[in-house]
C-alpha cells in the first residue's frame, strides 16, 4: 500500500527556534526532497506578495515526484472568505495544493478566536469551498484534533465533516501539543479513518518524544497520509522525523512510501540538514552515524559474527555505512566507491583504497569530515595517491583587524580587516594585500589577486557560502569547521578546513578550494 | 503506584560513542541522580579490581534514596561461577544490588556464545545462584528477550524462569537491538508480567525513536521497574530517556516514580549533561529550553490567553519555564509579558513597551535575532528605556593572525593570533593583550583580562558555546551572525553579535555577555 510523505520542513521547521531559511535554501531543499520521491512538499505559509512569487518560482521548478503545497490559515471570525487577503494570495499561487488549518478543539474556539462553534464551521466551510472553486486541491488541518476529540467528539468529528463536505481532499489530525500518546492517537485515527476511508493524515509533535510512534500507531488505524520534517526539525520539541518514519513504515511494515530511493535517505538528510546549517544529531535513528555504531567490544564481536546480532536492519537499506570504532575494516567498500568515480580500474582490494581510508580516517579524527565537501575529499584522495599537485608555495601570510575605536562601539562600525598574501609559483614570487568585510573576505581577496598572476582563470571563480561550525564541547578554544561554497558559474564545489583557528581553517577551505578549480582546468 | 526508575547513565551511557566518564564524574552524576529521587544507579560494569574499589567509593556515599547497583555478565560456557573471576570480583562489591545480563535469544547462544541452550540456562542459573549465596541482590537483565521471543518463546521464557529460580528478584526485559516496535513490546511484556507479577523490568533502545514509547507500553503491560539514562544518552541511537519517562508515567499516568522531586527534573538533567561535558539539546521533551519555547505568532496568541492552548503539560511542574521568543511580530503582549520580569509595573499598553518592541524591530531588520540570545535582549530592552548602564569604553582595539609560512601548509599549524585591547572605566585606562587559538579567542581573553582589573567578579565567568552563522545569500561579504554562550557556574546565557566582519560581530557578542554579566551581580 502506499503512503504519501507530507514534508513540512519548510513551514513547521522554519517556526524551531534556531531555524530560518533563506529563498536560495528553500529551492535547494524542494529539489532534494523532490529526488527523495516525497509525494508533497509544504513550501511556506503565503501570507505576502513575496510569498505569492515565491511559489512562482517552485512551480518553474518542474518536479518529478513531488507535489508543492502552499499553507494558510482559514478566513476569521465573520469575515467573507472572498474578503480575506490571505485566502485570496492563497488562491492566486501557481501550484496547485494548499493546505489550511482550522480549530476542532472547541475550547480553543472558545478561548483562541472568541467565537461560536457554528461560525467556526462557517469560516471552515467557506475558506475550503472558495479555494476549490479555484481549482485548488485542498487539504484541512484539523489543528488540535486530538484535544478536541477527547473534549467534545461530536463537534470535532462535526469539523472534519464540514471540511469535507466543502470539498477537502485530505482530512489531517494534528497533535498540536505533542502531548498524546500513542494508544490514544492509535483509537481516535481508527474511528476517523473508518469515517473517511483513505483520506485521513496524521500530524504530530514530539513533546513526550513520541511523534513517530504516534504516527506509526495512526497509520496502523488507517490514516494514508504522514505528515513530519527532515530530523524532525520544528517548534518545540520538534515535529514526527521522516527519517526515522520512512524506514519504519517502509522497511519494518510493509508500506510502500519512496520506493527504492530509500537507499538516498542517508544522504538526502545530510544534505539538507547542511543547507539548514543545522548540526546534525549524530544518533539520529536510521541515518545518524552512530545509528550503526558498534562502541562496545562485545557488541562489536557480536556483529562480526552476524550482523543481525546488533542490528535490527541493514544499515546499507538506508544508505548509512556500519561503523566498527576501532577496526580497520569498515568502510573500504565505500571508498573505493568513491574513488572508482575518478580511478574507475580501483576496487574494494586495491593497496591504494586502503591508503587513501588510512588518510581519511586520520583526518576525520582531526575533526574533519566529508559529507558536504566532496572537493576536499577528492583532494586528500590524490595526496595519498601522492598525485596532488602544488600549485604555489606560501611565503608570507598575516590578517590584521583594527581600529582606533575611540567614542565607543559606533566607531566599531568603521573596523577594517586587511590580509597580506605572498606566494612562490616556478620560484617566481608574488605579493598582494587586500582589504575585506572581515578576515576571511579580506584573505580571499588577497589569495585570488596574488593567484591571478600565475593562473588568470582564477578570475571565473567566486564564493557562495562560507558556514563555520564548532565542534565537540564549544568555546572559541575548540576545533573551528569552516565550509565554503565555489562556483566557477558552471558546477559549485565546497571544500572544509578544521583548525582551533577560524583563519587557520578558513584558509585551508579557501585554499582546497582555488586548488579544486585549477585542477578541474587540468592546469 | 510506585515505579522504580533504574539509571544506566554510567553504564549504557558511557558507551555511547562520544561520552566518557571520569571517577569524579562518576561521584557526581551519582549524587545528582539521588537527589533526583531514582531507585537505582547502575555505576558501572565491575572489570578490574580498580572497579571494585570504586564501589567502596559509592558504598561511602550513604545515600538518600537510590540504590548503586554494579553490572557484570554471567560466567562462561563450561566456566564454574565460582572460578569465574568476574563473578567474584561482583560479588566482593561492597553495595548490594548487582545486575548481570545473559542470552535469552536462541540465535545469540548459537552464534555469538557458540554453546547450547541447556549450557545457556546453566551459566544463569549457576551465576545467579554464586551472587545469590553471596548476599546480593540480583537484577537479571534479558538480553535480545524480545527477538528471543519471537523466534522461541517457549526457551525465551525457559531463561526467565531460570534465572528466577536461581533467585533473581528482578528480570529485565532488554530490546537490545532498539528494533521492536511499542505494541510487539506491550504484548510480549504483558505475558511475562503475569507469569511474573511485580517483577519484570523493561529496558529499550532508541534504534526506532521510540524507546520511551516502548517503556510507557511495557509499563501498561505490567512491568514495574524502568531503566534508562538521562536524556537517552547510550550506544548507537542511545536509550530510553528518563527525562522524558519519568514526567509522563507520573504526571500524564499517574504512577509515583520520583515523587515531588519531579520539580528538580529540568535543573538535575543540565546539571548532569553538563558534568559529562556533553551540549545540551534544547529540543529535549519536557527539560529542553525550547520545550515551552514559542515561536510562531498564532501560538503566542493562543498562549497568552490560555496555556493550556499549546502547552499540554505546565512547565512548572517540571522545573522548566515558559518562554515567549520576541520577534517584532510576535506583539506587546509579548513584549510587555517578557519585561514584567524586569519592570513588574509595565503592561502591554505601557510606553516603554513601544519604545522596546521598536528598538527590537530595527535590530531585526539589521540582522539581529532573539530567540537564543535572551541576555542580549535584555540590554536591548534596558538601552531603549535608557537604563543601559555604560561599564566600560573601548580606546583602541588590534586583532592580528600571521605566521612567516615558508614551506606550506604544514607551518601554518604555527600560526597564532593576538588581541590587543585599551579600554577605559571612570577615566582609568588599562591595556591587554592576549594570544589565543584564533582571533577571537584572542579577544575574549585580552577584554576578560583588562576587565578583570575593574572588575574581579569576571574570572568566574566562561564561554561554553561559540556559533557562526551567515545570513542572506552566502559568501563572506553577507552578514556573519555570531552567538555566544556564556556561564557563571550557576546560569547560562547567550548573546548576539552580527556584522559583516566575524570579529566584530564576535565582539559585540563578548561585549553583551560580559555586560550582562556585570549587571547580573548589580555591578
Amino acid at each position: 500500500m502506499k503512503l504519501e510523505i507530507y514534508d513540512t520542513t519548510l513551514r513547521e521547521g522554519e517556526q524551531s527556534a534556531a531555524v530560518s531559511f533563506t529563498r536560495e535554501d528553500k529551492i535547494k531543499i524542494i529539489k532534494a526532497l523532490d529526488s527523495l520521491g516525497v509525494s508533497f512538499i509544504e513550501a511556506g505559509m503565503v501570507t505576502s506578495e513575496e510569498d505569492v512569487s515565491f511559489f512562482d518560482k517552485v512551480a518553474d521548478l518542474s518536479l518529478e515526484c513531488a507535489h508543492p503545497v502552499a499553507f494558510g490559515a482559514t478566513c476569521r471570525p465573520f469575515e467573507r472568505a472572498e474578503d480575506c487577503a490571505a485566502l485570496s494570495m492563497l488562491a492566486r499561487v501557481k501550484t496547485d495544493t494548499v493546505c489550511i488549518f482550522g480549530k476542532s478543539w472547541d475550547y480553543q474556539v472558545d478561548t483562541v478566536l472568541g467565537t461560536t462553534k457554528e461560525e467556526n464551521l462557517r469560516m471552515i466551510r467557506d475558506s475550503i469551498s472558495f479555494l476549490v472553486s479555484r481549482n485548488k486541491t485542498v487539504f484541512f488541518d484539523a489543528e488540535h484534533f486530538f484535544d478536541g476529540y477527547s473534549d467534545d467528539s461530536q463537534y470535532a468529528i462535526k469539523v472534519l465533516e464540514t471540511a469535507k463536505e466543502a470539498g477537502a481532499e485530505r482530512i489531517i489530525l494534528c497533535d498540536t501539543n505533542g502531548g498524546m500518546l500513542p494508544d490514544i492517537i492509535g483509537l481516535a485515527s481508527a474511528r476517523i479513518a473508518k469515517l473517511f476511508p483513505g483520506q485521513v493524515g496524521i500530524h504530530c509533535h514530539n513533546d513526550l518524544g513520541m511523534a513517530e510512534a504516534c504516527t506509526v500507531s495512526a497509520v496502523l488505524s488507517g490514516a494514508v497520509q504522514v505528515q513530519g520534517t527532515v530530523s524532525g526539525i520544528g517548534e518545540r520539541c520538534g515535529n514526527a522525523n521522516i527519517n526515522t518514519l520512512i524506514p519504519i513504515l517502509q522497511l519494518k511494515l510493509g508500506f510502500d512510501c519512496i520506493g527504492d530511493r530509500i537507499a538516498s535517505l542517508t544522504s538526502t538528510a545530510r544534505y539538507i540538514n547542511e543547507t539548514a546549517n543545522r548540526t546534525f544529531d549524530e544518533k539520529e535513528p536510521f541515518v545518524g552515524g552512530y545509528a550503526f555504531t558498534h562502541k562496545a567490544g562485545m557488541h562489536i564481536d557480536g556483529v562480526m559474527k552476524s550482523p543481525r546480532t546488533f542490528e535490527h536492519v541493514s544499515p546499507e537499506a538506508v544508505g548509512n555505512l556500519r561503523n566498527i570504532v576501532i577496526s580497520s575494516l569498515s568502510g573500504r567498500s565505500a571508498m573505493a566507491d568513491k574513488m572508482a568515480k575518478i580511478y574507475p580500474h580501483l576496487d574494494r582490494n586495491s593497496p591504494e583504497v586502503a591508503i587513501a581510508l588510512e588518510s581519511v580516517r586520520k583526518k576525520e579524527t582531526a575533526g574533519y569530515t566529508y559529507e558536504d565537501a566532496e572537493a576536499s575529499l577528492a583532494l586528500v584522495i590524490k595526496e595519498a595517491l601522492g598525485m596532488r599537485k602544488n600549485y604555489f608555495d606560501l611565503l608570507h601570510f598575516k590578517v590584521m583587524t583594527d581600529e582606533d575605536a575611540a567614542g565607543g562601539e559606533s566607531a566599531f562600525d568603521k573596523m577594517r580587516s586587511t590580509a597580506l598574501i605572498k606566494i612562490s609559483v616556478d620560484e617566481k614570487e608574488e605579493l598582494a594585500a587586500a582589504e575585506g568585510n572581515g578576515p576571511v573576505n579580506a584573505m580571499d581577496k588577497a589569495l585570488r589577486q596574488v593567484l591571478s598572476a600565475f593562473y588568470p582563470v582564477i578570475d571565473n571563480m567566486k564564493l557562495t557560502d562560507f558556514k563555520v561550525r564548532v565542534s565537540s564541547g564549544g568555546a572559541t578554544a575548540s576545533v573551528v569547521r569552516v565550509v565554503i561554497e565555489s562556483t566557477d558559474g558552471r558546477s559549485v564545489w565546497r571544500t572544509v578546513g578544521v583548525s582551533p583557528d577560524i583563519i587557520n581553517a578558513s584558509w585551508q577551505a579557501l585554499r582546497d578550494s582555488v586548488e579544486y578549480m585549477l585542477d578541474m582546468n587540468n592546469l
